[in-house]
C-alpha cells in the first residue's frame, strides 16, 4: 500500500471532500429535540451510503430503542488487527440562535473555517475518516480489519448504546477501538488524549408556593424557591473552589509528581486559555494548574436555571418553583451512582423545611484512563507526528466520551481517541467551527495510522 | 337621595353587571406586552363609553406618551367635596399559561367566582363603581362631585402618570382620591388600607466567557455567571431572613407598641396564610410576625431568574451570561434611589473579578402611610361595617400602589383605598379570580360612601 499515493489522493479531491462533508453538515441530526427525528434518520442514511462507497462489504442501519446504529465491516485482511471506528451523527441543539453569524445547518466557510453545528463535534471527524478510507480504497485491499458503530444518541448521553453492544458482541469484537469523537491541542502541536471526564447530570427543581403568588402581598412571608435554589447551588462549592458535596472527592485518584509533570509539558499558557474562553479571569480549585483543573479534578457546573418571570420588563412574582441542571465531571475512579448519592445528602442537609425539592437523573458515565504505552497508542503518534511535522503530547481531557468506559467495560478494548477538533471551536455553543487544514492533516493521519498497524 | 333605591337597582340588573364585567375582562389588555398595545386601546374605549352611561359630563380618552388616560367629570353638586377617582385598566401577563384551568378571557364563573386576568386587580373594582354610579345617577344629581382618572399602566408602574398628573394639575384637582385598586381580609372581614409598600425593581446580568462554553472542556477552569448570580442572590439575606445590602434598614419607620398591638387584632391566623400560599411553611425576618413582615417590613424578592441550557434534556454548556429580576418592596421612609445605591455597593462589595456584570432598573416608587383619623377614612369604614355587618379594621398593605404617594406629592391628597378584591384570589399568578358576592357587597358600599361625604 502506497500511503502517498492515498495522501495524492486526497488533496486533489479537496473540493469535492468539502462539498460531501457540508452535505451531512446540512442534516440538523438534533438528538436532543423530538422534531428531528427524521433529521437524524437522513443522517443515519447519508452515512450509510458513504460507507458502501468506501467499498464496505457489510453496511446495515440498525434500530435500537433510540437512534438507530450505523454498522458496517471489512475483514479480509486475514492475520492483521481488527479496528472498531466509532463516531457518532447527532449534534447538539442550536440555541442561542441569535448568536450565530451563519446558519448553523448552512456550513459558511470564513477564514480557513467552516461554521456549523456538528463541524467539529463531530461530523467533521467521521468526514475526514470516510475520506481516508476512500483515498485507501483506491490503493487495494485496506491495510487492517474494519468495523464501524457510528451512533445518534451521544449528545443525549447514549442511552441505548449498551444495549446494543450487547446484543451486537458478536459484530464489534475488535482489538482496539478507534474513536474519533477527539482532537489536538492546536493546529501545530498534536496531542492524544489518554483520560477522559466522566458526568453526572441532574435536574434540581425547588418548590415553595403551590402557585405564583405577588411578591408584594406575600414577599417577606414565605421562602421564595428562587432564593433556595441560589442557596443550594451557592453552597456547592467553598471558598477554595472545592465541590463540597459530602464524599466528592473521597475516590479520586491523585496525579502523582510524574504525571504532573507531563502535563506541565503541555505547550499551552494561562493567557492563551484565557483568550479561548473572553471570561475576565481564570478560576478553579486551589492548589491546582488550569489544565490539571480541567483534566484530572472533578467539578461541579450549572448547566441551566429557570424560574419565575423571564419576559420582558417587571413583573412582581414570587414564584411557585425554580429549577436547574447540574452536572458533575468526574474523574477515575468516581462512580457516577455515588455522586448522585453524595448531592442526595447534601440537599437532605441542607434544604429547609419551607420547600420541597425533587432530583431528576439524567445521562451519566464513568471517566476512563487508557494505558499510554500500547502499540495502537504509539502508531497513533507516530502518525501525528509524521503528518504534524510535531511531537505529540499525552492530555487528559476535561470533557466527557462515556462510550470509552463501555467499551473498557463491555469489549475488553482501550480507545485510541484520534480526532481533529480544536480547543476553541466552540462546539456546543454558538458559531461551532473546524479549521479546515486541520481536518486534511487528519485525513493524512487516519491513513498513516491504518497503514501503519 | 335614596340608598337603598340604587342597592335595589343594582340587585334586579345583577345579571346584566356582569355580563358587562365579563365583557370588560374578555379584553386582553397587557401593559407589559406590545402586541397587546391596540387591546389597551379598546379597554380605554370600553371604559369611556361605560363613563358616558353613566352620566359623566366630560369623558375623554388622553394620550401619554405610552397608554392613554381615560378621564372623565362631573362637577355639579357646589358645596360638596370632589372626589378623584383612581382605578386602572390595563393586566398583567398571563404566563405560565398552562397552570389556569380556563382561558384567562373567557371569563369563566365557578363557585361564586369569576376567573380571569384583572378579575380581581383591577376592572372588578373598576367595574364594581361603574354600577354602583349607575345606581346612583338613576336617583337624581351625584352626591358629590367627580372626577376620573384611569391609566393603563400600572401593572408596568406607572412610567407616564406623574408627567400626566403635572399636565393636567387642574382637572385633577380635588379633596380626596378614592382608589379602587384595593382589596378587603375576607368576605365576612373588612377591612381598610392605610399604609403600602414601594417597590424597586432591578435587572441583574452577570457575564462571563463571551460565549457558551463546553462545561467538560472548561469546567473547572473558569467561574460559572450562575454560580456566580447563585452566590450574589444566596448573599442578599442572611440567616435571620433579613436583607444585607449595606443601610437597607437605615431610613425605615419602626412600628411603635401601639400600632403592633392594632395589627394584632386582625382576624387572622397563620395557619390561614399559610394555606393561601399553599407551601410547605412560613418563613421571613426575625422578631416580626407574619403580618407584620408583609405590611411595615420591607422586603427581596428574586421575581425570576434564567442562565444556560433550559430546555428538555441535558445540555452540557457553561453559559456565558446569567440574569435575574430582583425587586425590593419598600416601607416609609425608604427612597427607591438610596435602594439602587445600596444594590450597586453590594455588587461592587462581593461580585467577584472574574465576571462583569450590569444592572438595569425597572419601576419603583415609594411607600406611603395614610391618616387613619380623616373624614374620608371615616366615611369608608362606615359603609363597609353598613354593609359587611361588621367592624372593619385597618390594615397595612404588602403590595405597592405607587400612585398613593404620588397623589400625596403631586396633589397634596390622601387616597382611600376602598376596593373589593381578596387575598387568595391569585393576582398575577394562574387561576386569578374575584369573589362575586364580595364585589357586589362593593357596589353597595360605593353607593353608602358617595352618599355620605
Amino acid at each position: 500500500m502506497n500511503e502517498m499515493t492515498a495522501i495524492s489522493f486526497v488533496r486533489q479531491n479537496r473540493e469535492r471532500f468539502l462539498s460531501e462533508y457540508r452535505e451531512f453538515l446540512a442534516i440538523p441530526s438534533i438528538s436532543t429535540l423530538p422534531e428531528h427525528t427524521s433529521d437524524i434518520q437522513r443522517a443515519a442514511e447519508w452515512l450509510a451510503a458513504g460507507l458502501r462507497r468506501c467499498g464496505m462489504t457489510e453496511v446495515e442501519i440498525l434500530p435500537t430503542a433510540g437512534a438507530p446504529v450505523v454498522h458496517a465491516e471489512w475483514l479480509n485482511a486475514p492475520g492483521k488487527p481488527t479496528v472498531l471506528v466509532y463516531g457518532h451523527y447527532d449534534v447538539q441543539p442550536v440555541d442561542p440562535l441569535d448568536e450565530w453569524h451563519s446558519d448553523p445547518f448552512a456550513a459558511e466557510i470564513r477564514d480557513d473555517c467552516i461554521y456549523a453545528r456538528g463541524a467539529s463535534d463531530m461530523k467533521g471527524q467521521i468526514a475526514a475518516l470516510l475520506f481516508s478510507l476512500e483515498a485507501l480504497a483506491g490503493q487495494g485491499p485496506f491495510p487492517v480489519n474494519l468495523r464501524f458503530l457510528l451512533e445518534g444518541e451521544e449528545e443525549i448521553g447514549s442511552p441505548h448504546l449498551a444495549a446494543f453492544i450487547g446484543t451486537h458482541r458478536d459484530r464489534l469484537a475488535c482489538d482496539v477501538v478507534l474513536n474519533c469523537d477527539a482532537g489536538i491541542h492546536a493546529p501545530d502541536h498534536p496531542s492524544i488524549v489518554y483520560a477522559l471526564r466522566g458526568l453526572a447530570y441532574f435536574e434540581l427543581e425547588v418548590r415553595g408556593p403551590q402557585k405564583d403568588l405577588h411578591s408584594g402581598m406575600f414577599g417577606g412571608s414565605i421562602r421564595n424557591p428562587i432564593h433556595v435554589l441560589c442557596e443550594l447551588i451557592a453552597g456547592m462549592h467553598d471558598a477554595q473552589g472545592r465541590v463540597t458535596l459530602p464524599g466528592f472527592y473521597d475516590a479520586v485518584r491523585e496525579l502523582d509528581a510524574e504525571e504532573r509533570a507531563q502535563l506541565a509539558r503541555a505547550p499551552y499558557s494561562d493567557a492563551q486559555w484565557l483568550a479561548m474562553t473572553g471570561a475576565p479571569g481564570l478560576f478553579g480549585e486551589t492548589g491546582y494548574s488550569t489544565i490539571e483543573r480541567v483534566g484530572a479534578r472533578p467539578t461541579l457546573d450549572v448547566n441551566g436555571i429557570w424560574g419565575g418571570f423571564t419576559g420582558q420588563g417587571a413583573k412582581t412574582v414570587l414564584p411557585a418553583r425554580a429549577s436547574a441542571k447540574i452536572s458533575m465531571r468526574l474523574v477515575a475512579d468516581q462512580k457516577p451512582e455515588d455522586i448522585h448519592g453524595q448531592l442526595e445528602a447534601y440537599l437532605r442537609t441542607h434544604a429547609p423545611k419551607e420547600i420541597t425539592w425533587t432530583l431528576r437523573r439524567h445521562s451519566s458515565g464513568p471517566g476512563a484512563i487508557m494505558d499510554r504505552h500500547s502499540p495502537y497508542m504509539r502508531a497513533a503518534v507516530d502518525a501525528l507526528r509524521t503528518v504534524f511535522g510535531a511531537e505529540p503530547f499525552f492530555k487528559r481531557e476535561g470533557g466527557s466520551v462515556p462510550v470509552v468506559g463501555l467499551m473498557q467495560q463491555m469489549l475488553g478494548v482501550d480507545s485510541i481517541m484520534l480526532g481533529f477538533a480544536l480547543p476553541d471551536d466552540g462546539i456546543h455553543g454558538p458559531n461551532e467551527r473546524q479549521h479546515l487544514p486541520t481536518l486534511f492533516k487528519g485525513v493524512e493521519t487516519y491513513i498513516r495510522f491504518l497503514g501503519s498497524l
